[in-house]
């Protein structure tokens, strides 16, 4: 008899999450034989836990289809770490409930660190809480974070803006600065890895273009050095222009622009480390400078999405489903390199046990010596992840996005308080 | 016998401003019969006065056509207002003598208010400083506020990047929500005049779609009422989201920017509405928020031009020559727009006397009663402007930009210090 699905999306979203969920679902819908309704939770793991549950099958082919073109999460998303039975909490023994109640057998988590851990325990509540269930974790993060699969499903997207917009701002600079800005500044995300500050750096293709400078979260800041480069830059070039990441940290690890405001796991809120340089360098150097905060718009950015990543992102959920009828438990598919150039993947299997909570920063040979720049082994390797466009359509000048029905399941468990 | 023509890009760059140098260049090379070469200024006007001419003749056509598609100014813009004779410079003595020295007897000057303001004392140098020349100004600005003119060449394409984003940071936002980020601000540009911020507006559909509120430059600035309508968003739909001018002023006409305010990281403002919003909304309402400057990434963001901002920024270069060859001097090309559903548009001229220095603000039936949105009058005007897609061609997953060889044209007079 075939079971039901749950699918959740979880953390931040991205502009090829509900590519995933595309994934998820459209290849659920081929095995009948194994898999029933696919149900989302609405706003995440939260959906789960409160029985507020989407019914998927309520939805067109079209519809899910057009996931594959939209950004943001389609069912909602969540920051939400469930507590464990340790905990005093009892979370995990109200999933059961839930999915008992829905006759739920397989378990499909898109996320990225955190998720990994939580999709791991819901792996082991077979025999941690005597209910069977199979659970794949089916891997997103802009940070690019997560081991051994070789990319992160919306890495790809955020890297092919960031760099596409140092790219055009760099000539924006460039034909101006001679009477006017001469330094600038894009802030990008990555709290602890510079994976999205290094794709930054594929904008420049010689030396004289932008960017000249990048600023990673894994090299400890240094004022002197900085201004420096800064200032050796515009000497040279007529003008510099600066990728920073928003996790930007001093040599005890303390964020350049704490906050003093914490996220619901207890990591510092950024932001704002691009007007600091700013100020810095109109100050010391009295230079003209201008900052941009790229914030949502680059994780967001589906009309810019990479080819690349958004196949990645939809093979990812089609492969945690077919893993998931095999009978393969606490895994999650990756993406593995077989060949750079010319570039090719194919979808591996990793265990999530190896995978939950464990963060891939960049390799040092990553970055030049100085700390300021990546090497042509770092460009090797992010250059493919950033090919091929896959533009949405557009009506009336913007893009035409879907929105899903989100039809609710009928609950069937009584009322419970996350 | 023809004589040759000076082109100059002024003030801010646009994602288009070099297709209206095609648009000169390629029409200029029609009518060999009157104009023999163009040459570029480097750096706009800095490149008459310091007779640093580029010679586009040297130029192949592919790359001319490839102008098309780049954004930025491919010859230098610069921010530099002519100091007039009476000022007890001799700037417009000395354009004579260059031009004199090259045999220029056209000048096309792209540019905004400005610019047309130094465009209009050019065309009168036959008469006040007895050289014969012809000029027309080819409008330009992203901040959509020249007179006459239906539309700027430049802004559409601002517009369109401006609501994408909103739309995709819109969806990204909802669907974090629930526990995570409740309102997000949107800086965009427009420092007297509320059209970007308009623009930002296209992106909502129907009410519960972002962006929930615009802040105008032209509507002074009101706490309670702003605070009340956040409150009020986030309360209907779960968040709120936010399009926010950097020129926002109070009732006394002071920049909200140049407010003394520290952002939430005690640092000193730095053009920075968003932060101080998001400040605002953080400690007022305890709402969680994010923010993003968009800053030059809105006004180079070629890959998202408007495909009709293209169009028209292409042939106001193309009739500036036309114009000019007619004999007419001291004129700008103007966008007429004859209907409006469906769009239509034609390309008509305009006294530079009527256009200098005349800046056109939002109409107030442009916005709501309450200054906080934007009225369908106003959406029907933006609509047409951002229709249509105008990608650039990409390889290895970039946007190919040209780069032009700028082959300086031969010094004929003496050094000169501007």
């Amino acid at each position: 008899m075939p079971r039901n699905a749950f699918y959740a999306q979880s953390g931040g979203v991205t502009a090829v999450i509900n590519a995933s969920a595309a994934g998820v679902i459209e290849t659920a819908r081929k095995h009948r034989k194994h898999i029933g309704k696919v149900y989302a939770g609405r706003n995440g793991i939260l959906g789960a836990l409160t029985e507020d549950l989407i019914d998927t099958s309520k939805e067109p082919a079209a519809s899910i289809r057009a996931l594959v073109h939209t950004p943001g999460g389609a069912f909602g998303s969540a920051r939400y770490k469930l507590k464990g039975v340790e905990k005093g909490g009892h979370e995990y023994e109200r999933l059961v409930e839930v999915f008992k109640a829905h006759d739920i057998g397989y378990f499909f988590y898109n996320g990225g660190n955190d998720s990994a851990d939580t999709c791991l325990k819901v792996s082991q509540i077979s025999a941690t809480l005597g209910y069977p269930i199979t659970a794949v974790h089916v891997p997103k993060t802009v940070d690019n974070d997560l081991p051994i699969t070789d990319t992160c499903p919306g890495f790809g997207s955020v890297a092919k803006y960031v760099a596409t917009s140092m790219r055009e701002a760099g000539l924006d600079v460039e034909s101006m600065a001679k009477t006017s800005t001469k330094v600038f500044i894009l802030e990008v995300m990555g709290r602890h890895a510079g994976w999205i500050t290094a794709a930054t750096g594929l904008a420049q293709s010689r030396p004289a273009e932008a960017p000249h400078i990048l600023l990673f979260p894994e090299i400890a800041w240094n004022e002197e050095a900085f201004l420096a480069r800064v200032q050796e830059a515009v000497r040279q070039y007529g003008y510099c222009a600066i990728g920073a990441s928003e996790g930007l940290q001093d040599k005890d690890g303390k964020f350049l622009s704490e906050s003093g405001l914490k996220d619901a796991f207890g990591h510092a809120q950024l932001g704002g480390v691009a007007p600091m340089l700013a100020n810095l360098v109109q100050s010391k150097l009295k230079l003209k400078q201008h900052w941009a905060v790229a914030d949502y718009l680059q994780r967001a950015a589906r009309h810019i999405a990479s080819k690349t990543d958004l196949e990645q992102s939809y093979a990812v959920g089609k492969a945690a489903v077919e893993l998931a009828v095999k009978g393969m438990n606490s895994v999650m598919p990756t993406i593995v390199r077989t060949s750079s150039k010319p570039y090719r993947w194919k979808i591996g299997v990793a265990k999530l046990a190896d995978v939950a909570n464990v963060e891939k920063k960049m390799p040092r040979d990553f970055i030049t010596a100085d700390g300021l720049h990546i090497t042509p082994k770092c460009r090797a390797y992010l250059a493919p992840l950033i090919a091929g466009e896959a533009y949405p359509p557009f009506e009336n000048g913007l893009p035409n996005y879907v929105r899903l029905k989100n039809a609710a399941v009928k609950k069937k468990t009584g009322e419970y308080k996350p």
